[in-house]
């Protein structure tokens, strides 16, 4: 069996990565490391857990994860993980980071967008973006994984099969992305303001042309395109709990055929296990996808104006975090890609 | 006093039209018609009005129609309109129609979109489209108003200051819109299926390049730049009640200055008594038009990918349809234009 | 025109206040004070008033109440009201407090069960707490109301109509109630955790045994019944944002004949502005009551099970709080009862 | 490898027990029925659930029930069941209805309660009513399984404990439960009017003193009293998807010591795999029982009002339905009782 732990267990990403390993068959949680919370039972914070997980968390400590683990999840808050992750790649763990540290090849880019100094700027070119998606063979021999944010997964999920079959223009691409309010974790958060009277019966654009995950949506296109892209993207806050739908507007390359559009998401979603096909786009809807680390996708060709649109639906909590933080875990270890991933949702 | 009638009452729309005549100051319902209610109170069938209201339902009649009111709100479903407008203008009562029948100038454009025959052919010319901020002058002389429909109300108000003041290019204009739910009305739709269970923790887009506000939208366009404008509309379903967010992609002109935006939009909002200019686009939320009849603007231009986006919130069943026709009603009879229309909402 | 001043505006109730009084035919708001706002027009803190009401929020000062208006609504946080209900009543100021510092004669009971030492003690006894179905007579010549809490009123409006007619007994009596989140105000609070993932998609109960409301419905009907009645009362939290429904069990009086439970309900609603008797205690329902000052009460009597069964509802943010204030005031200067609160809801 | 089939797959319970097979160790589903959608994939039906599970739902019929199920569950419409399990019982296959068909001993309860003439009323002294924490014994030899109303199990899993312990009285018991809108099914119903309009920022009871879980609540009391209880029962709707709370009134026996009540829960969930005695009556919460077969349960002595509030919380879709239904099925197979039934909820 291989080893995991956690750092950072009692967060949204914390709970999801345990429910994940409740049930996974090959990977065992060894560590559950919670600076606020050690010392306490894991189920006495997450009380829906009681009768299912018992296991004390701990404090943070990367000798108890170096002795313990054979992969680490980093979950806490953005730029702890820089104190984390050198120490244990150099000491034989892998480390998947799921807050934004690892995600930009290019330390400057997480510095102009994150207002942080990145600490450990030698690990970001060597980090695998991971979405398996695109860097499935890159994430097989990663030793760091800066995990995707949830809507650059969204957004590049639905735009991969497009620009890969070279029906799509690359520039002027318009990413529209709602998200339910655990994307802004389980703490009240002013900058939010996530309580119910602000969210409920609500609708509203957050981020508009600020949003950091800006530049991870435009990195893995430029990376798949060999260009400079840049994208629009505009995140609003919608009154679910779970669940990002992500409309995408782009216009068709010249002389791409209406039916090319179906066919090359049908041949993209194929042997894909966690992406699945729609035949119409208003068949994609967040609710199919809760629970899941599914990503559904459709797409549609308005003729009359000339734009293609594409809808995506993930879970934010799972294909969005933790569940491509597995994903990605049971890549580099070589087991069956669904592992742990393969019940349905609620 | 004026009289006013309603035809289609115990609907959203009609439930709507009686809230903000219960205090109108100088218009009187004098008659309220149901084909399904008729006999019995409105109050019965509407029990959030007992107390406020009381009116007995009678089944629709031109005669009595002409006989009691100078101006008569169709609010029925979709087509039946056609057969009471031509009626009673000719007998001098001028109509507000809260369907699609009378807002196309072209009756080619309705049958297309609506699968219907036009019945009054003759009167689509003469009909003025009612959005007080495009066209208050044609308006205070019209004897028949199509009232717009809840999206493009929601559209062109927030592309209205920025095509006057040439600010933005008129192709390749996207609006991505989300409503609540009452834009289905109040009773089940197995089209739009708004059961709890298919709304709630779900999120969804629908009639993709297909939906009936389109060709509306693209005529309000047309008119103002003179071209012949389309656009890509794309709705969805958000689990809110009332309200519609519209976030509007579009290219600036050449040469616009980024200051000119924020100006433009003041200038535009600074005299109208229903929309109001937000400084800052994340401050466009549908929870502070509700249940009123303020369209509330905002816009960013986001330099490094040359959009700019436009978001303006309504409330779909205020501004997005009784509000609005009482405010053209109101501009009809030179009364007061916020007459009924002056109390906060919630 | 009488003058109005409201400490504390810019909370729900605050607001909620302001919200009548724009369209209250015959009193003046002439003062809105806010320590934490100062300075501020009351539309930048209170978006959704933009173009309805313009005024400059101002430090809380006695001088100014005093000099500036007739009566004052006290709608800070509890506790502060004592510090100036007394100089503003010992200057010819009527005070309305919307805390729980005015609503007990003892003011033993509010030191037990608030944790404060009541500072005004001597007031306590003059004050009349504010139900005006039950203390119509007094209101109007109070110069000290203590305004009921919100699950007082939804069920003291439940119970006085049968045990004034002797149809229930006073023993044993249970009021479950369920409450919208706005009862917690519009801030985070820790205590109740009202951020949306904690209210969404949940149900529980809170202060089992220990709310505050307990000795305020035990003080009412005490003094309906002359009796010392002590009562279950069991709050819950429901993701709602408005709206109180209250279900209320108790045991027939002996002798007591089914169709008698219906007759006293209609007998007791019949003369009362802003009660409604529902025909079926199934048709009692919040949404009837949003933003409205109405309870609606229904009544079943269960005879297998020997049980009482009355439910009502009532908008906690409008006849739980703000709305019987106004109404208050109304029955204190001699004004029509319902002026400023005869709108329908939404 | 045991195998099952059901009746009615589609509907909400059938969906909620092929998610449960879909990770079920040691029973697979080898039929899966509709008599609507025979004929496509279930993955179109259920599209949640695609990529997961693919399987051809079939026209209902007892021959291929009988030649490839040891078990049954039958998930169809009220009343339908008993032209199914008279036969499969009598040809060996155990049967699980989910419907109320047969959890009464006595038909004529049925009869009169759900006004259907019984068809098979030889059967309903032979069948369990399926409360494994009630009825576990006879549930291991049983073939055929009332399996218990979404209600009943929280009503009777909060008032065991203590009914058992003799620490309350079983007169005068007060059962207030509220529901999430799944209870009514995935169809739009007319009778709950469960569109979304209709439900949410809504709260209202409906059912009261007439629905029809009333006598089964009062038969599993009388069958543990040995008495003939009555009990109150008022049921309401809540706007959530899923999840009861179920408050419950009772008063303590004679003698009944504070500390006993406590213990007494702790004694009785000690042992079971699926109830969690909660320390404090407000940690009783919907959302943490949601998608898991846990009742939670807690319980508070209200000295000074003389009456015991216990509060329990379900998932209506999985304890009070599908969830149980296969916790029976492990019993009467031998099988660990949480097969199938051990992953952490959402």
């Amino acid at each position: 069996m291989i080893g995991a732990g956690i750092v950072g267990s009692t967060g949204l990403v914390g709970e999801g990565l345990i429910r994940i390993f409740a049930s996974h068959p090959e990977v065992y949680l060894r560590v559950l490391m919670s600076r606020h919370a050690a010392g306490r039972d894991v189920a006495e914070e997450l009380p829906s857990l009681r009768g299912i997980v018992s296991m004390e968390l701990v404090e943070p400590s990367i000798e108890a994860l170096v002795s313990e683990c054979d992969v680490v999840f980093l979950a806490m808050k953005s730029a702890e993980s820089m104190s984390f992750v050198p120490d244990l790649v150099s000491r034989g763990v892998k480390c998947i980071d799921i807050g934004g540290e690892f995600r930009f090849r290019d330390p400057a880019v997480y510095e102009q967008w994150y207002g942080n100094r990145h600490e450990a700027p030698e690990l970001t070119a060597r980090a695998v973006w991971g979405l398996p998606e695109q860097n499935r063979e890159k994430i097989k021999s990663a030793d760091v994984i800066g995990n995707p944010g949830c809507y650059p997964t969204g957004a590049v999920l639905g735009l991969l099969p497009f620009i890969r079959a070279g029906l799509i223009r690359s520039d002027g691409i318009v990413v529209d992305a709602h998200s339910g309010v655990s994307g802004a974790g389980r703490q009240y958060s002013p900058k939010t303001d996530n309580t119910f009277l602000a969210c409920y019966e609500n609708l509203r654009a957050y981020g508009v042309g600020t949003h950091r995950h800006t530049p991870e949506i435009e990195q893995a296109l430029s990376e798949i395109t060999g260009g400079d892209v840049k994208v629009t993207f505009v995140p609003h806050l919608a009154p679910i709990d779970r669940g990002i739908l992500t409309t995408i507007y782009a216009r068709p390359a010249d002389g791409a055929k209406p039916e090319a559009f179906g066919d090359a998401l049908k041949a993209f979603a194929g042997p894909e296990p966690f992406v699945r096909a729609c035949a119409k786009v208003e068949d994609v809807r967040t609710a199919n996808v809760r629970a899941t680390n599914f990503c559904d996708v459709g797409v549609a060709l308005i003729e009359r104006s000339s734009q293609v649109v594409i809808v995506t639906a993930i879970d934010n909590t799972v294909k969005g975090a933790g569940g491509q933080a597995v994903q990605c875990m049971n890549i580099m270890f070589g087991l069956d890609e669904t592992a742990g991933l393969d019940r349905p949702g609620y």
